[in-house]
């Protein structure tokens, strides 16, 4: 399954098939003669690169100038492709513009105002001297700044840029692209109204005193990309100080999405909950909201592994998130690498790195495996290398069918909680969001390609919004 | 000077004309037979309701239904036209509402995104996995964030609620309105991408961590409605610690706009800033900031005082602030009240609140008068009271001619600032900024009703944000 390029890898792990998210737009000058853009597409071509749109730009003296776009599998492949362009006899590349950095130049968001300000009479209502009867009414009774505010629909994600992707600690500023596409997804799927803050501190309490400071002109928080283990004092600690939700979305996001593609994976194969072997590779905040969601949903035999191989009651020197976990969880007392932990194995969640799981240890899992490879942007192993040998392989990719993405999740989530106020997001909202998600792929669509709904499905947002917001309300968690 | 209508004030210092900031509409049911409406226009006439926009909603059963819109001058006179409607015989008053009030419905600014989520490619650029080079792109050179984030053209506006419009300490929800309003003005006259910040603490030390830790995202930040002292602490301390500009603009945006407009008064009444008594009633933020400024532009005598009356060195019980600024300022040593002051001065700016002057003190003041009256929503002395007395008169309010606003001076001060990637707002930037808002104003256009120009100027921000950036670059405050 996943591929439908025909080329093998053959650029390691971090080659995987020709996206957009690599591509390029050459100009390139052509001699004005017949076949000479031809050379130009074999040469594309040979070097396996995919040919995207090709626009003429100007006609001068013999010479052709067109901009030709192609997708590469990475940026080294992507420069092999210019060099091969450029080694056209008579072919001259005046400049390659990468698609991506162009799309980030000058940032993903911006503000805009829901009403005009071009007359004097816009501005008395919407700044002084009318807006000081909308403070006062607020000052009076503090609730009504969820009418007359954009608190209502503003979401802050927040994040110390420790965890950033697969990238780990690379600070607040290298975040804020993450954070602002956050954002703007946000706003595409549940139009939510988020903003990024980028906190240059990655002490815990500074950082709980940041978000509670900041807390009064949201009605959520998104907690991002926030190393363990001080996400989940922060989160925790977050969610008793403030009256509005704090949400981490590497674990919860996360967790939902991965029970939700669990449930129709598990339903595919005819496998129950209850039955299955799971093991979670990458012990991190994900890992340990997927493992405790999973388990509120009924699996018993979970395996969590991280560097240190199986993680079992007894290893030494674990810390204390770690051995809490290791408590509640791995029953057989398995021990050994990720790869040992395999065997037998019915289910595969990978939220850890690339490399972390080899193809043997794959091999070596049950019949009609599900492999969870999520790892971003390079999964644990790469579809390519394991096809066959699992009946439902899902990454965290686009750019592969059964996409575990979090986009899934978080602004149905958000849209719900903040349609009705929310004060907090509990287990029971979370889970009525994974159901959601799960319900949107019908029992006649299943398939080994299909056990997670597209994130562009729009059905999705509307209705996790809905299953959040009921279930805000059935458990006193709604403030209206 | 300054009003239009003709009715006498009568409902005290809060009644000065009808607004669309005290505007509501009203949906009445009225017999469908000639005549009908003309009783409800003149009812709402002899209330001195100003009548607006009249739409036809429906006709039902002999009955029209209309929705009416009226200015008001006040809340309370919007009830007394609803009054005088509603005694009309044969007339139903449905529903009144507030045309502020439904303004602030739901907030009034958004977030949008600058290219579309729409299709895989879209989102594999945005977001993942492409997204993840270009944060790798940051980690490496933090310099890029400003090419490739929002950062560039970002601005927080952060407040603490202490300190907002003439209302004072109201907290950081009821600040919400005003802040949006402020991030509106940003969008709308420099394309200035602001977000409120409203915080949750008044704590000197808090305020500059969290301002501090939040800075990475923002290119700049508006200081708004902090009380004072801290406001000078908090300011000074966070120009120190960060290497983006941080602005409080009740101190330095009225401080430029203040003397934009004197630049042209005094132009106007052929005095010279070295020669003038200025009197400023209101020695708080603004009050420092202005007087400053314009000791800087030349004054000499300038006397402020508040509510102990005008502040002069040997004073008792002075404040630290206090004690500086009476040793820099009132070289006749000047004591008594406001009024005292005013005997003989040329120039009086009030940042005060509403009585702090009486008519008699302005009409002690010397010939050709400069009144700059801007206490907000409710000035010093409304300009009704004092016509005649003053050869220029200004207020704060967008109803009546000469409005000294900040929206003149903050958008293009950050707009230039941003352009530049300033590290901070110095003198000479704020000098310039000045200089350019008062030279928008021709030599043929200078009038009594017309020293400083329309906030709905639009030469005003790009004139302002030209000179900032040039006065950045000449200054060494200029990152490129």
């Amino acid at each position: 399954m996943a591929t439908t390029t025909a080329a093998p890898p053959r650029r390691g792990a971090a080659h995987l098939h020709p996206s957009a998210s690599f591509s390029g737009t050459l100009r390139v000058d052509l001699e004005n003669r017949p076949g000479a853009f031809a050379e130009v597409a074999r040469a594309i071509g040979d070097a396996e690169g995919v040919l995207g749109a090709i626009d003429l730009v100007r006609v001068e003296d013999g010479t052709k100038v067109r901009d030709v776009t192609v997708e590469a599998a990475s940026a080294a492949h992507l420069d092999e492709i210019v060099a091969a362009v450029k080694a056209v006899r008579h072919v001259r590349v005046e400049d390659v513009s990468d698609r991506t950095f162009l799309l980030h130049q000058g940032g993903k968001i911006a503000i805009t105002s829901q009403s005009p300000v071009k007359t004097r009479d816009d501005l008395s209502m919407a700044y002084t001297p009318g807006v000081g009867r909308v403070a006062s009414a607020i000052a009076k009774d503090v609730s009504k700044v969820w009418n007359l505010t954009i608190k209502q629909n503003a979401v802050a994600v927040v994040t110390d840029g420790t965890a950033v992707l697969g990238l780990g600690d690379i600070g607040p500023e290298a975040a804020m692209p993450v954070m602002e596409g956050k954002a703007m997804l946000f706003k595409e799927f549940a139009d939510v109204d988020a903003w990024p803050i980028c906190l240059a501190t990655r002490d815990t309490e500074e950082i709980i005193k940041v978000v509670t400071a900041i807390a009064p002109g949201f009605g959520g928080i998104n907690l991002e990309d926030i190393a363990a283990p001080r996400c989940f004092e922060i989160e925790r600690r977050l969610n008793e100080a403030l009256d509005i939700p704090v949400f981490h979305d590497d674990q919860h996001g996360t967790a939902i999405v991965v029970t939700a593609a669990l449930l129709n994976a598990l339903k595919l194969v005819g496998k129950r909950a209850e039955d299955v072997k799971v093991v979670v590779v990458g012990v991190g905040s994900a890992g340990i909201s997927v493992s405790d969601m999973l388990l509120r949903m009924g699996v018993r035999d979970l395996v969590g592994c991280d560097r240190q191989g199986a993680l079992h009651v007894g290893m030494k020197d674990l810390t204390e998130v770690w051995q809490r976990f290791a408590e509640r969880t791995n029953p057989r007392h398995v021990a050994g690498s990720a790869d040992d932990a395999l065997a037998g194995a019915d289910v595969l969640i990978g939220v850890s790195g690339p490399g972390s799981i080899s193809r043997a240890g794959v091999a070596s899992m049950a019949k009609d495996a599900i492999v969870f490879a999520m790892a971003n942007p390079v999964p644990e192993i790469a579809p390519e290398e394991i096809e066959g040998l699992a009946a439902v392989v899902a990454t965290g990719r686009s750019d592969y069918p059964n996409q575990i993405n979090n986009v899934l999740a978080f602004p149905g989530v958000f849209r719900g909680a903040l349609d009705v106020r929310a004060t907090t997001i509990n287990d029971e909202m979370q889970l009525a969001a994974a159901r959601a998600i799960a319900g949107v792929v019908g029992p006649d669509e299943l398939g080994p390609d299909y056990v997670i709904p597209s994130v562009f499905n729009r059905r999705v947002a509307s209705g996790v919004a809905a299953a959040v917001a009921d279930a805000a309300r059935a458990t006193g968690a709604a403030r209206r």
